[in-house]
């Protein structure tokens, strides 16, 4: 390229630009898995006239959609072929166990995505402008699609959690799993310990998704459901342990200290319950995916939060806990904050 | 916050996440702009209860949404106190010469958005799903909200586009803006060159902006105007330079040809065409602003295109132009490549 000298850059608005289009990363992804280019390119198709063969589209928008996805870090391109990075092998690979690309049916769920349409009006309420309660209305069907899609987000933090609840513990026990949805938490806790007993709590039709996770993984034979709010259902009991992932964000302060200490009544003397959050730092700015999250309570939920530690912490303490202590799940956004009855 | 041990973090699926909300980014600048959070924090405001009475709004959300901001760096935050970064306090605080607020108008025009919400189906015929030309189409009244809205953005660009393509010229001369939009560029040459006389060319309503934009720079009674297409009106002349901004990669390579051979024709031997584009690399996914251009092409119109420096030296040799040279423009995404007839 003949050029003419360039001065020096300094500050340039290329940060505005950006975010105002950034809506265009999310559209670009989305549209790369519902077309299998991450499939096309892990089959070895590296040129944008095999994908677009292999996604049955023209050449052209083939082409600008990789590149595009090469800009954003999601492919990388090498004498014009394709391939992947070793995040979209493990993440966006159908082929990879890893595979995440179902997320992308919760996380863009039109019902979800709409309060950030009017994100300012949000903001001047100071909450959701969904209806009712927001995503945690009484049986939003939402919660069926969180099941079904964000499984493989899920999973791999089972794994922790049921070796920080669990501790050796390996004689019987039952365990309550509150907003139970794919189920996934209370069933490698059945997984881990054989003579563990799980009961779900969710709506119905959720629960329904992890009883078929259940018997996938061999534990359908110990493990219970119990539909209904977990605001307003008789817990039953007592238990060794309760788990509360992805829920207490939903509400605000006062709402989770008086389920924690519904919960609180439903354990044995010493037993424990574990929540799994998004939990910024006390500065609320880091790390940066806890600290984002809050926005989303903000704008699908009345009075929700991305909860600190010490927060978290004192909630527990208010509803007759003892000291918390957080676990941070390696590899994850989410930390495990865990205490006891 | 009282922790376990952390293990190595290693691969992280945060990339996907990010991707898959990025839209948030978005959201939240525009919502930060219309509250004028960027005022409030320039003017002082640096707690989130000062921020929310300035905007009107309770503090939970203002808090909530100021984070983010911070998250994605476009606040800093320090002791609970948000204040400005360089690019903020230089372009989105409404105080500043450069603010660009006004581009988050144009940019998150809701016509220009909806391709982006079926963007697979876009990939798959490899052309906008907007009606007609898409953003091209006859008297599309995006192009005024552009002209009202994006001078901020191109204002920097002027004074160096009008020094090339003056090059020291200070006689009388005339020169042909096409698709002038705001009119910035011609108005700018006008100004460089008290001999200048300049022809804008754009639909009718785009034209009364720029004709206003020539009358606060007084060069009103040295401005003309040619309402109707470039593929269409006789441009008249003959011209000694025409300017073609923001311009060719609305179209495909051989109506860029043919309309520069119509340039061509209207200039004086010797004259100069320039065209100020988005100029990707060979490579097309790099530098990332102009390479990510492309799928806003893709996007918006039949068959656009974010052109190489080879394609547009291509385009003017095919339609006998000299050899084209580039002049990437400082601290922007732009680059001016210009040819002699």
């Amino acid at each position: 390229m003949q050029t003419a000298p360039r001065q020096d850059a300094g500050l340039t608005p290329a940060i505005v630009f950006e975010h105002l289009q950034s809506y265009q990363r999310t559209a670009a992804l989305q549209a790369a898995i519902e077309l299998d280019v991450f499939g096309a390119v892990g089959q070895g198709h590296g040129d944008a006239a095999s994908i677009a063969r292999h996604a049955n589209a023209p050449e052209r928008g083939i082409r600008i959609l990789c590149d595009y996805l090469v800009v954003s870090g999601l492919l990388e391109k090498e004498d014009g072929r394709y391939r992947h990075t070793p995040s979209s092998a493990a993440f966006l690979d159908p082929k990879s166990p890893a595979c995440l690309a179902s997320i992308a049916r919760f996380l863009s769920n039109t019902d979800m995505r709409r309060p950030y349409e009017h994100l300012a009006e949000v903001v001047r309420k100071g909450r959701t402008i969904l209806p009712g309660e927001g995503s945690v209305e009484p049986e939003n069907p939402v919660w069926v699609e969180f099941a079904q899609s964000m499984a493989p987000m899920m999973a791999p933090m089972t794994g922790p959690l049921g070796r920080i609840v669990l501790d050796g513990h390996s004689g019987p026990m039952r365990v309550l799993d509150i907003a139970a949805g794919h189920g996934l938490f209370g069933i490698e806790i059945a997984r881990q310990n054989p003579q563990a007993r799980v009961t779900g709590l969710d709506w119905a039709p959720v629960l329904r998704v992890a009883l078929e996770n259940a018997k996938s993984a061999g534990v359908a034979d110990r493990y219970d459901m119990l539909p209904g709010s977990a605001f307003e259902v008789d817990f039953g009991g007592p238990y060794d342990a309760v788990l509360l992932t992805n829920f207490l964000h939903h509400f605000d302060f006062a709402s989770c200290v008086g389920l924690l200490k519904r919960v609180r009544a439903a354990l044995q003397p010493g037993g424990r319950a574990a929540t799994l959050e998004f939990v910024p730092n006390e500065d609320r700015v880091s790390p940066p995916m806890a600290a984002a999250f809050a926005l989303t309570m903000l704008a699908t939920t009345t009075a929700g939060e991305a909860y600190t530690f010490r927060e978290l912490a004192e909630m527990y303490r208010q509803a007759g806990f003892g000291p918390a202590t957080a676990y941070p799940v390696p590899s994850s956004p989410h930390t495990i904050v865990m205490a006891a009855a």
